[in-house]
This record gives C-alpha cells, structure tokens and sequence, in this order.
C-alpha cells in the first residue's frame, strides 16, 4: 500500500470531489485503485460552499479532476470550457476533467445508465416506465431518447417536473402507472432507499412487477432493493442502482487516468469504497 | 504508516506549496510528522505559474496552509486578508494561514532566523556583517534591527541592492569588508552552496573568521558549509542555514496544525525529508 509520508511527491497528480456534503466513497474507490495499479494519483474529497471559488481553484492547481455532486451539478456549466455530449443530454455535469488547463464536463451517470442498458441488451422496441423526475431520471431518460427507445413513459405524481422532462425528450408522462404493465420498469425515485421513510416499500404495485421483463432501480443502497428482491425472485432481469453507482466512478477513473481496470478489480475497488 | 487508500478522507484537510520549481522536502516533512503525532492532516507541493488562480484555489477549496517560494513571495502580499509583522517586516511572504476563509501571511524565515539569534544569545551590542542582499539578507538585516542589533553592516558589492536594504533598515552598506573584523558575520550569499559555481570557497577572507566569535551561515546545503567547518575548527559558535531551514518548517507546521512537535521529533523529520 502507498503510504502518504512516503509515496507523496510534488508530481503525484490530485483529483478530488466537489459536494456540498461529500462522503467517503469516492476517495476510497479512487485511491484503492491508484495503489492497486501502481499510479503517482491522490484523491480527496472537498466540502464546497462557494463552487466558483473551487473551480477557479481547480484551474489554479492544476488538479486533473473533479467529481461534481450535490447541489453544483448545474452551478458548474457556466464555469467549463465545453461541455461532453454526455452532460449536454441533461444539462448536469458530474466529472470535470482539466487537461492542461481546458475544462470538459461530462456526465457519468447518464454514460452508465446508457451503457447498463446496452450491455443487458435491453430490447429497444420494449414499452419503459421511468418512475420519477429528479436528476436520475432525467438521467435516464436521456440515455433511453438517445439509445433509441421509443415507448417511454414518465410516471410522476408531480405535474410539473414530470411534465418538463418528458416533454423535453419526446415523451409521455403519468401521474400513475394504474392499468399500464410496462415491459421495462425503471425506479428513479427514492422509494427503497436505506435509511429512507420508504425503505421496505415498492415503488409499484407487485402485479407491475410481475408483468415486466426488466427491473431497473437506480436506488444505489442497498444493493438489492426490496423491488429488486422481488423482481429477481420472479425471474426478471434486474440491473442495480449499486451498479450504476460503481460503473459511474469507474467511468470517471478512466477518463482522469487514460487507464481502464479489470471488471475484476474494478469490483474489488468498490466493495472497499463501500467498507 | 498512514496510507493513502486507507487513512486519507473527506475530513482530512490540506496543506500545499506554491512554487514555480518545487521539490519534495517539504511533503515529505510535513506528512512525516502528520503520520507520527496521528494528525488527520496531508501536505503536496504544487507546481503553480498563476498564483493569482493558485490563491482563489486555496480559498475556494479552504485549503488551511499553504507555504509560498519563488517566485511568489512578494506577489501573494495584495492577494492575503492580512500580513503577519514577520511578513510585514521584510514584505515577503513565504506561509499563508487560512483560518475559516481569512488568509494571514507569514514570513517563518524571519520567524526562525529571530530564533537562532535569540536561542544562541548573539549579543545585541556585537558588531554584525551580513554578507549579501538577497531575500535571506533582508529577512536576517530585518531580524537583526527588530532584535535589537545596531552594530549592522551589510556587506554587498550590488550598490543598488545593498545599499536599498542597508538603508530600509537604518544600516550601512559596504561593498567589501576590508579590514574590518566583525564579531559576527552572517553569509547570505550562495558561495559555499553545495552544487554551486562556488561550493567549495569562503565568502570572507580566513582572517575575518578567525577574528569573529560567532559564524552564521545560511545556506541550507551542505549541512556543513566550508565556512562554518573552518569556523568550527577554529572553536566559533556556529549557527547552520540547515537550521534556519528545518526551523522555518516547523514553524509552519505549527501555524497549520497549532501542535508543535519535540525537537527529537522536529530532528527526525528533518532528517526524514532530506532523505
């Protein structure tokens, strides 16, 4: 293991995570991985209450990159120098990267959530329901508008966001699912959640469940939502929110580094980011 | 030993330098004593060539110490809430605090040659040279004069430079010492540098150490300059620019970290950093 006394130089390269409330995952993901692969890296969460403050700061330390969290997802547009396809999509940026000085701004969780429904071959023609109409589920619906999914609803009890992001993708939105039996169902809201008012609930009736193929739960924790505990034991495909969670960091280990893990280790990585 | 992948987190605040060539003494100082008094504390030098963007990163990212080298140490001064008299004195910077977003600036050179003058009881009624009229000149002219010295003489060929300094601080300039025999000669040049086109030489004439009784040199390598090992052959008091190095150090540590170390401790990471 690199040791901070010995392993630290003037060239060791840092990246770091912008957030109004950070947590430790991030560091310990970053770090394990720079240690197991042998990079001169150092990562280290940052509290930010002032984000044009801390991107100047970015610039003026020459820092290689920058996890964007809570609440700066949208602060941080006007303070990039271009903008990555993937951040464009839905107007929220969470990595920037900063080579030599020029900053790009991407979005990792639209660019897994895109690639989690490639990789599980999820059928384009299929009929999707997105519960939710926050920044996840924008998220997702960008990455369905822009994988070629056509059938896509926005089931969503608030008019207003609900309609706004359906609206902006070419899309439907529900208030609720009622007769409706989605082949797809995508839960963006955070019904589910550990430690959450709705932890043991699902987000839909348990006949929604049974009608579907696929159930998709971005909720990242646990790792196996009561939703998803439920749809695997009826057989369905399930991808996990924890999934989303490790291939977004994993996506923004690549794109500051040039280097991309193993699956192997990549999965190593995250189960001691999560310790 | 503290590691990376496992010690540093969200919480662990930020030390760094700010320098146009950095090198390593300082990481490595710093996180040794981190690492040894259990302080959840990690230090990196940064190569900056805007330290204008350097600074707003310091504040933006409440970084909570930041030492200042060349060539920054007079253009921090109007980028600071607040000089520090020991900055003041010399109108040099070389450690900024940033105590809940107020940055107040410090000269520790000034701090730590104070020191040794006092540690070592220099009496204030000697008659002093000091040669050269470089920054160290000024920081060891300025310390002398708020010391209590008055029996100085700056010791400069440069009449510009010399004669600016010997006059700021109430002194008389000459351009060579010639007969005189001062009872302390201070060097604050770069002859007897290790690397340098003078490493082997003396900055005064053999007689002129001979007659001193007390021989202060601040060049900080080789631990033992010429000077001083001829000065300690012939039973001088001598006072090392390694010292004055290695004191200024610890002295920042002690304005970020408001704990100060053992002189063994101080020692060993001394010893440590220039390994």
């Amino acid at each position: 293991m690199r040791t901070i006394a010995g392993d630290l130089t003037k060239d060791t390269t840092l990246c770091l995570s912008l957030s109004g409330r950070p947590g430790n995952t991030g560091t310990r993901f970053h770090n394990y991985l720079y240690d197991a692969l042998g990079l001169d890296y150092v990562y280290k969460a940052f509290t930010t209450t002032d984000i044009v403050a801390a991107i100047a700061g970015v610039r003026g330390l020459g820092i290689r990159g920058a996890a964007i969290s809570m609440p700066w997802k949208e602060d941080v547009i006007p303070l990039v120098d271009e903008l990555d396809p993937s951040a464009e999509a839905i107007e929220s940026v969470n990595t920037i990267v900063n080579t030599d000085g020029r900053l790009v701004a991407y979005n990792t969780d639209y660019i897994a959530i895109a690639t989690l429904l490639r990789d599980n071959e999820i059928d384009r023609s299929s009929s999707v329901a997105v519960l939710g109409s926050g920044g996840m589920a924008k998220a997702t619906v960008a990455a369905l508008r822009d994988g070629g999914y056509a059938d896509v609803t926005v089931v969503a009890r608030n008019a207003s966001s609900g309609g706004a992001l359906a609206e902006r993708y070419g899309f439907d939105r529900v208030a609720e699912l009622g007769d409706a039996r989605p082949q797809v169902v995508i839960n963006c809201t955070p019904v589910g959640m550990a430690g959450g008012p709705q932890a043991d609930a699902l987000p839909v009736a348990d006949e929604v469940v049974t009608a579907a193929d696929v159930v998709f739960d971005v909720v990242p924790m646990p790792e196996i939502t009561p939703l998803l505990a439920r749809a695997a034991e009826l057989g369905k495909v399930t991808i996990t929110g924890a999934s989303v969670m490790s291939l977004q960091a994993l996506e923004q280990f690549v794109l500051y580094t040039g280097v991309r893990p193993s699956p192997e280790l990549a999965a190593e990585a995250t189960a001691y980011s999560r310790a």
